[in-house]
């Protein structure tokens, strides 16, 4: 018999600990990102779990290591840390660098990288650089993109876990859509057809019931065969739902209070990234505009000079016009749009007793785009089934859903954040696809 | 224009906070669990996000409010929290209770609940249970169950970040299955056919050449057609890959970390959650004792008088067996199983050199069931190419896989929890359906 100690896991030690490791003797190991060969020797710079480790190897009892290096391969160098001061935003550490003693290479790779890892900018076709993403996100751009969107998953939790919610778990495969039936995959379950969840939202409501507050971060399915940037068919969605709200606004402000956190976090662990992709944070904001579709088309008409008042959705160049409209007069980057029509609002938003026709649902814009979809639920059984009715939907085949409003629901309501589209506008990214690790559109399965 | 400000978002008061509030006056909302009536009053127990609450309602004033109060109602309440020693396990707060002023009712459920849930527990038959679980769920033992599942994905995902870990999303649509084809899910994805992912497994070793370490916490599908009390066809599993690893030793090492903050968190934040449902927690331990394969076929064999020792994988009794033996021997509930034979692991799995026809993998046992596979995987690409074709599949079927592989990876290797498993365990739970919020299974997929 073995025994297996917690304590072997330790010793990873992050770039913010070797910075304050001048002086020390150290061996680390990484992946050669690049190398640069001088006379007296060669710069290296080795990737780590959280940035790149500049390594300085003079030629002196180093020749058959230097011989042998190159991308890609795993090593394993000793040496002693250096004060230095770095310029080079892809380096993290900046200010300590690793004079090499001796060094060793662990693994070997079968062929050389095929894109060059050590250009500043992975300037490739789209399409290349998804037919090639086990390689291409070990570029440091790329994979600081993705860590700017696990900060967005770790702002939402802490934050919620903060606000009382309870972390749930939903199950992806199910008898009936969210949306209505549209888009939806199917699968193929034993003897059965099952579909794919297009959202949380039957199991979020239920669980309101339950634990009050309810959160869940997970993967959504959507059969749209729309090929554009701002979509895919897989996509991380991160959902609240909250009971006993007094109205749609305070799901808005728990979204706000969210934004808030999320931007303090990146601010305060994410500066490397930050740096190294010359991302504009907006500060976090102190309150957020709100406006309904009505007032939406009507700034829109005004500053592209057309007319949309008979639009029943916002429309993607009034998105883009509105919000240029909130930064220039106020210097918000994020507008709410409220009151969308019932027809496109799912069956389960509540109606606004107010104006009839809409429903008391929220869209979030940021940048010129909708990151957000939210709005107060349907919590009495009667009306659920007679707006199921309204919507031509069969109420027996939601009776499991049903149960929820039946039993007794208190007045709430929720939201879904897209994941990668959040992060894509927050870095100025185009394409959804390149904030999404493996993205899954029309045409694309694999990798 | 409207603002929203953040500020709107707080509030919820904890059960913790309210235990310091003793004298003050609060007006609070929540669902009605039970009323007990008596000649002066009512004794009411109101179920809030955190616990339940007990109120005493006079009946001086508040004739209108108990003649309508009645279970599953949402209500809001205002009074004054007074001392109170509450040895009721499902109350919480326990040092105070609500002396309530005035009430009102928010909303009306539309019928009655078809399950007592004043009842301490709730001992309907599985299948009642289930079919009714947005209503069953509502009970203080079924909820509290899912809270201790959710101090697991805590301290997962918290232990990792600080070990210097990426969390990763990947899609859970595919080409190919991680377990080489057999029970896997079909989707009709357009017009082609896709699967649903068996495990993260090829996206965590591709993550490893990106961020070194990686995890996710996610859904996986498994199209096993067996129901039994262990298997559901549809999990959430705890994963992780991380590379530079000198050998499995430190996959388990990692795993046995963070079982240690686990079941501190656990006995940390979720006393009330441990109270209520009996739970006999262990301690956590300082290690954890490894065996091989051969050896807990012996022991198996020596405690249950059979001989195992032909046997290519770990029976279940043989579970129990190994875990009766350690819990006796050395006070463990934890043990290590280690070097499965090849024929019982995946493809990716590294053989072991020492003894041919062994792979580095293990399972870690819990309380007489396997809540964990793990292992050091194959990181050179010709030595994956050929277990592949060994194993009778296609390399070329696995190209975008074998990318990772050709570029060149890290030793690594890695684990997957199953969340009910180890949830249920961990509470003495038969079956893992009860630890599931939604379960789906060969016959169900409702609610």
């Amino acid at each position: 018999m073995d025994k297996i100690w917690a304590k072997a896991a330790e010793g990873l030690l992050s770039a913010g600990s070797l910075e304050k490791m001048a002086g020390e003797s150290v061996t680390l190991h990484g992946m050669v990102q690049r190398i640069r060969r001088l006379g007296w020797g060669a710069f290296i710079v080795m990737r780590r779990h959280d940035g790149l480790l500049q390594c300085v190897i003079g030629n002196e009892g180093n020749e058959k290591l230097l011989e042998k290096l190159s991308e890609e391969q795993c090593a394993e160098l000793s040496g002693t840390l250096q004060e230095a001061d770095i310029k080079d935003a892809s380096i993290n550490p900046s200010t300590v660098e690793l004079q090499v003693d001796s060094g060793r290479i662990i693994h070997d790779p079968e062929v050389r990288p095929s894109v060059d890892l050590a250009k500043k900018v992975l300037d490739l076709h789209i399409d290349t650089n998804l037919d090639l993403r086990p390689l291409s996100l070990r570029h440091p751009m790329e994979r600081a993109r993705l860590k700017v969107s696990e900060a967005l998953t770790r702002a939402f939790r802490g934050y919620l876990y903060d606000q009382g919610f309870t972390e749930i778990h939903t199950p992806k495969i199910c008898v009936a859509g969210a949306e209505g039936g549209a888009n939806i995959f199917t699968v193929e379950y034993f003897d059965r057809k099952a579909f794919l969840a297009q959202s949380p939202q039957f199991y979020k409501q239920m669980g309101v019931a339950i634990y009050e507050r309810v959160t869940e971060i997970g993967p959504v399915f959507r059969a749209e065969p729309h090929q554009t940037s701002r979509h895919v068919n897989e996509y991380t969605s991160l959902d609240l739902e909250m009971g006993f709200i007094s109205g749609q606004e305070d799901v808005m402000a728990m979204e706000m209070g969210y934004i808030r956190k999320a931007l303090q976090l990146l601010r305060r662990d994410y500066s490397y990234q930050l740096q190294l992709l010359d991302v504009n944070l907006p500060e976090p904001p102190d309150w957020i505009p709100s406006i309904t579709l009505r007032d939406a088309h009507e700034i829109a008409g005004e500053m592209l000079e057309e007319d949309f008042s008979d639009e029943p959705d916002l429309e993607p160049v009034e998105e883009k016009a509105v919000c240029r409209y909130f930064l220039e007069s106020e210097g918000c980057e994020f507008v709410f749009v409220t009151h969308f029509p019932r027809e496109k609002r799912p069956f389960y938003a509540m109606d606004d007793p107010q104006t009839p026709g809409d429903t008391l649902s929220f869209d979030l814009l940021f940048r010129g785009l909708e990151i957000t979809t939210g709005g107060q639920r349907i919590h009495d059984y009667d009306m659920q089934v007679e707006k199921l009715r309204r919507f031509g939907l069969d109420p027996n085949e939601f009776e499991s859903y049903l149960m929820a409003h039946k039993f007794g629901l208190p007045p709430h309501g929720g939201l879904a954040i897209g994941l990668e589209r959040f992060t894509a506008r927050l870095l100025d990214v185009e394409n959804i696809r390149l904030t999404t690790m493996f993205p899954r559109d029309v045409k694309r399965l694999t990798p």
